[in-house]
């Protein structure tokens, strides 16, 4: 039996649902956020269903959570897959959700198929990815490959002035079996699977998305300085108007960012004039630009005009540009992506590579062995909102293909 | 002596600092709102000098005080000047109180110069131009001419639920021996004198606007329906941007509304943008428009491109559009908009004609009377503004034009 044949449908679509019982919301969607007494729970479901299997349990000192089934060689680094069980306040089922139940799915597979690797298989449910409550994301993955500093986060607070390294001890006694294990413990490879969070898979009918990279990301703070006018009375040539000149930006942008091929991103998401009254003239606006890109040195070119369109169109107003944000691009290891197509062929499932638009896990991972990530549809692309839908049958799909990658590369 | 030779430059700007010690604010301006104590000692103080000149007063039902200085023929209609008292929560020492003042200084130089004048001399303080608090505003001089209806009006509410009807008793009383005048008591002309709120006469150096109309205005405003979506993982073709699809409704807009001789005003005040995160794609926009054009022919047809504007460029988004207001334009009557350039001319003061970009009062008195509006500068255009400011000087060169032309008018 191979383990794709023992990947059992219904079984990980029963794990979603039981999982989203925990922190579930009135309108179908699930509120488990990081370092939450519902995460804690959600942590305890996870560790009675590994160790049912037998499964061993290790947490590092930010809580990202292991769960291992023995391999040959008992000195191999494991192949890992995962992702993580904390969500938006308003997430759904699905989001990371999907990568950690996969995970445990493959592990059940191995089992019931008596499948036997020289690497252990692992999957992990990284710490506080969404960082809806905490500040950064992907906050866990981070601080296990050194890209963030533990004592800093340690000192994060969320809103109401509560503090990560108060909670981590409930976090950490959620599974008090678990053995204790470092950060940078080396990982033989790591796969994750994640539902896609956009429409493109859906749009064309494919299940299955073999992920090349990461597309890097911009992000720009905009303030316009103009000053506020009646409008009636005062006469363009003497208005100085910051909706105006903000218009103006963004039309050149707009121009900049065409794409017929459709793989830059480009979104205005905050635009804040003031005072916003219909007959005064702005004084001042402020807005943001979120530009993303799979290229770096594309990224890095048009984000660097966005200076030289703000002063050409700013028609004379004060201005400040910041950029605060700026992650360049990743590319995902060619052995493990070549192994998740050839998986993906071999089990005759449709799919096309494609690139990751939103952040995960796997950016970091990718620092430290080889790594890919798989993608399966969500309904019209929709995530970070309760009622983000995804269908058994893709789930279990890319299930498959991650257990066939996992065992190909646990044996190499 | 002329009467314009009578007019005392010192005397009517001491009459301003008096009266903007009610309501003074801390940073210089006035809060002197309708049918508050303030105004309603405002009243007082101006009752007080009226009646130190012998000049009578008389006060209608929503609060309009008129003073008179009798002339030869008791049954002739006055020649009435004035604005109004009450100010914006925020406002300065000018925007009204110069042509209640300037008023004043007419009647009062008149009695120095010994002047007789066939028609009453007479000058108005409008109940609740402003309508920061109670809208709308224009209301008494609207009462007056019978385009608002006073049962309507009484029943108005400021944001605390106080009532003007319950207000009004107050405000009557301050001014305790006024005869009672009846709305519709007919005028024989009327003038009001103004600073210009906008910027032309300073930047053109000039003294005297002569204001032949006021233009109209067309208020819309547009609500865009889209669906928020993730920035990073959303292509161009599956978004339902409803920034962009606004942003390219107002592109040709600013296209439709260039204007080389800058008559035309056109001004995004409002523009709202949900959720309002760097990387949500925005599901819904709120802006309006606000058209303004002294050619009521211009003015229509722009403003019924607008529906047009919007269905080409939303995309294929829901939106919907409202006109939530509609002045048409109008024009000074011709024979008092020449006699005021006739007293211009003659007082050797700099002048241009000009539109008035904002409503006042004489334009409900242009319905029931000829009518005319005299403007002099203000320090950059601004108003509305504690920081409002104007010069004696220009204050004393308006009140001679409006005392010339108000003779002159008197004696017809």
């Amino acid at each position: 039996m191979t383990i794709a044949n023992a990947v059992n449908e219904q079984r990980l679509w029963q794990r979603h649902m039981d999982l989203a019982k925990i922190g579930a919301t009135a309108k179908g969607g699930v509120n488990r956020q990081a370092f939450t007494p519902e995460e804690a729970e959600a942590r305890k479901l996870l560790a009675g269903w590994a160790a049912a299997r037998g499964f061993s349990c290790a947490v590092d000192d930010i809580g990202n959570l292991f769960f291992r089934r023995a391999g040959t060689d008992p000195d191999a680094a494991p192949v890992v897959t995962g992702s993580h069980i904390d969500s938006q306040p308003t997430g759904g089922k699905f989001d990371g959700a999907y990568g950690v139940l996969a995970g445990l799915e493959v592990l059940e597979a191995a089992e019931d198929a008596g499948i036997v690797t020289k690497r252990p298989l692992e999957f992990v449910a990284w710490s506080n990815e969404e960082g809806g409550r905490f500040q950064p994301a992907t906050m866990g993955s981070a601080v296990y490959t050194g890209a963030m500093n533990f004592d800093e986060m340690l000192a994060v607070i969320d809103r109401t002035g509560a503090k990560v390294g108060d909670l981590l001890p409930a976090t950490l006694a959620a599974t008090p079996g678990a053995q204790r294990r470092a950060f940078g413990t080396p990982l033989g490879a790591y796969i994750e699977a994640h539902i896609e969070q956009g429409p493109i898979l859906e749009m064309e009918d494919l299940t299955i998305g073999i992920v090349t990279g990461i597309q890097g990301c911009r992000w720009f703070a905009v303030d316009v300085e103009g000053s506020e006018a009646h409008a009636g009375t005062t006469p363009f040539s003497a208005r100085r108007d910051a909706f105006r000149a903000a218009h103006a930006i963004v039309a050149e942008l707009y121009e900049l960012t065409v794409d017929d091929k459709d793989i830059l991103r480009f979104t205005v998401g905050c635009f804040e004039v003031a005072p916003g009254s219909p007959n005064t003239v702005p004084g001042h606006v402020y807005f943001t630009l979120d530009i993303r890109h799979p290229d770096a040195a594309f990224l890095k070119e048009l984000g660097d005009k966005v200076e030289d369109v703000c002063r050409r169109n700013a028609n004379g107003l004060k201005y400040t540009l910041r950029e605060t944000y700026n992650v360049p691009p990743i590319k995902f290891d060619d052995g493990v992506v070549g192994r998740i197509r050839d998986c993906t062929k071999e089990l005759k499932l449709s799919h096309r590579d494609m690139i990751s638009g939103a952040l995960h896990d796997a950016k970091y991972m990718n620092d430290i062995c080889p790594a890919g990530m798989i993608f399966v549809p969500c309904e019209k692309g929709i995530s970070h909102n309760e009622v983000e839908a995804a269908r058994p049958a893709d789930l279990a799909a890319g299930a498959r293909v991650l257990a066939e990658a996992m065992i190909a590369l646990a044996n190499q």
